[in-house]
């Protein structure tokens, strides 16, 4: 698991008119938590794009929606690395409203070489800052 | 598998800065296609909402991105039910560019009452459509 | 003018393939705004539509992009309330990085009964916390 | 006025709690008429993009929300170009569900090279296009 926590408050446009939130806007959420995560071990993504070359597109998504989060919800957001190597990064996830359990999410990322969108091994900042 | 085929324009709004469709944009066209193959099968699902007073909302998404669809792609989406029953209905899906395979996507769906947004039996109109 | 402001991190979700933020996602951004200040001025917009009965729809969005915002730009949104009465609320909003002006935006918003999506003359809530 | 006419069918994920489709959706559902406007004209936006290496963002954007559209509406957007020149192009549309008028917006595009996101004069193509 981890202690690393990321917070986001639910928008209107999240909603949708089941009076919930659209699933497709967790996965908005989940990035939001990556980013920070990634900033929070010396990972600063914008600039590893820029200087590096290189991004972790999204090559598998998993999320589990156990109850609905509401308009103007504030949500914490858990994430962790269970997996890193040289093929890809997992980013797993559980989304609480206080201690309430609404959703959890596995996010597999690959490595690409940004100019061609061609994957390569998993750059060595990355894994460093997980291992 | 099925012989259903959605199709759907890659517009600007769905792509990032990484110059392809972001990972979330792909949930909305496997949305647009659901509500395209109920209709093909007699269940138009505003009126379902509206006159049943129950929905479908997602419980799981798995989605496996193969290769990334780009700004005004014409993108072809099989879909099909491989499960119903009184728990659940599950929609898969396979989008194509041309022949070439671009994501995998498992769409799991509960059946609610609206108001309440609590779970019921998977009604009867949504099971005899697809058995 | 106002002494409110509204913080916001860009999203890679945010971006489009011209390598900088859509225009579209500047809605949410301006919304986010938009309820915070509600909030700040002891409105809370959730409990509002819950508790009155009554929604603020947007009837009228003018936006002008000066420059433009860019993947994880900490953006700093002005938002004050130029006009309210009978028929309707302005919020107009100048988004900031740093000290350059990149948005300046009006948002026009009606009220109405929700129930009916009915237009109703201004909440009196809303114009006391504006006037 | 014109007799460019462009359809989109309004999805769930365009919706909001309010029951009706979100102000910002209508962003994207404008986008998807200008691209094929262009089309139309003998412009493929993708290929001007990539071949001559400019772009067309918005740089204003205005649109009056008169009546909601609401989820599975089959929409028809009129988009025409009142006015080309140097400095900009205007798009303006009416977007309808049958005879009922729901939008009308008016979207201004700068031309900019895109490598270096800086504004140049309209470029000659987009110009003879709409003349």
């Amino acid at each position: 698991m981890s202690d690393f926590r990321y917070s986001v408050r639910v928008q209107y446009v999240d909603t949708d008119q089941g009076g919930v939130v659209h699933h497709a806007a967790y996965l908005r959420f989940l990035e939001g938590a990556r980013v920070e995560l990634l900033r929070s071990r010396g990972i600063d993504y914008r600039r590893f794009e820029l200087e590096v070359g290189k991004g972790l597109p999204v090559t598998e998504a998993r999320v589990r929606y156990r109850r609905p989060a509401r308009f103007d919800d504030q949500l914490e957001i858990e994430t962790w690395v269970p997996i890193v190597n040289r093929a890809k990064i997992r980013f797993d996830s559980r989304i609480f409203r206080h201690e309430e359990l609404l959703c959890e999410a596995e996010i597999t990322c690959a490595c690409v070489l940004l100019r061609e969108m061609r994957i390569c091994s998993m750059d060595e900042r990355i894994r460093a800052a997980f291992e």
